[in-house]
């Protein structure tokens, strides 16, 4: 196997990434790195793996990228994609570009920024959050949802149209991860819940394969521990 | 003429896109936006121009499009670029787009925190920042300069490679923002300095007409009005 991704289903790009590999049947060595572990924190990881010391990543023989969102357009371009998951039609390609390009600082940000606030940080360092720094924390990340549900589904079934996409994934993959805080995405927002309902469908059964283990985590309401 | 770009020159983003667009000589008219005046803000503004309200995005006839790193990805399709500052080459391509993915998280947002902060909201409030969380916004920044100098730098003369691209462009552009508010990264920084210098000796005359106003700005040491 040339094409290797190294990942940890405990990262959100890191599952959005293996779904897409998945459904697209492109041929990967999947290589977890236990983020839990601090294996990636060495200098040897560093130098041999991902000089930005994250995940997820791929090698392709000796090429190494990182950034999950090039990653993508990197394979839809050397496996010759085309089709609903990354379309090479020019304008809906920009429409998928749109919403991966303005996840980073809203979606990924904040649903990663609460997460790791209310849950992990707590759970590393034995300090429970600061109430009001969790708030504005909590109030970013439902300003996104809200965008979500009243910008990006204004219209359309799906984030860039109405055919499923990447983006799609992408922002399931971030919206599922505050679960594991005890926070339910789906909870007053029909919209929301439907489409994510809706994205779960198209992508399984990698998508359910991918949230095994954040949907045993959910399930103890926050409690769960690394 | 059918490409509009909506901008300011106050944003850096749009500096990027602007310098880009004249480089790869795309025609366009260009849309001032004074986002001072709160052009954006309004209920016509979000159904008409951009239902995200904010700058720069472009019109292509009735296309719509925002997120800067997403027009140029568009542009370099509609008008078949293939050259130094967005190659086709899958690699090549990947490199680029590693950088413009990483920035989102990096030296895009801790480079405009660090300038709304110290300058802008204290500006706009009234209100001096609070001197700890200025501090903890100074951090990230100049963390990021230093992965900018000792990883992205660290055996190419650019971002992605031996060749100038539109990652250095972005980059560049995000640097000088600080500037404003008084913050000199170029200071204590010989490797940053002189790849700053490059790209604008690159990306000329267009860096510094996209940059007259921050430049002017600038010289008043973090004393400028908007």
């Amino acid at each position: 196997m040339t094409l290797k991704l190294y990942f940890d289903f405990l990262s959100q790009p890191s599952r959005a990434l293996f779904i897409f590999l998945k459904l697209n049947k492109i041929p990967f060595e999947a290589c977890s790195v236990a983020l839990r572990n601090g294996v990636h924190l060495t200098d040897e990881f560093k130098t041999k793996f991902n000089r930005f010391q994250k995940v997820p990543f791929i090698h392709d023989r000796e090429f190494k990228l990182s950034e999950s969102v090039a990653i993508i357009r990197y394979l839809a371009r050397e496996y010759n994609l085309d089709n609903k998951w990354y379309p090479k039609d020019s304008k809906k390609q920009a429409q998928v570009d749109e919403y991966l390009e303005w996840q980073h600082n809203n979606t990924r940000a904040f649903c990663a920024l609460y997460f790791q606030k209310k849950w992990l940080f707590p759970l590393l360092t034995g300090e429970p959050p600061v109430p009001e720094q969790l708030q504005k924390f909590e109030d970013n990340m439902i300003s996104t949802f809200n965008n979500i549900e009243n910008i990006w589904l204004a219209d359309t079934p799906f984030l860039s149209g109405n055919e499923v996409s990447v983006a799609d994934i992408f922002a399931a993959c971030e919206i599922e991860q505050p679960r594991i805080a005890g926070f339910e995405p789906r909870q007053g927002r029909p919209k929301l819940a439907a489409w994510l309902d809706r994205v779960r469908n198209e992508a399984n059964p990698y998508y359910d394969e991918a949230h095994t283990i954040l949907n045993k985590m959910a399930k103890k309401g926050g409690q769960a521990k690394l």
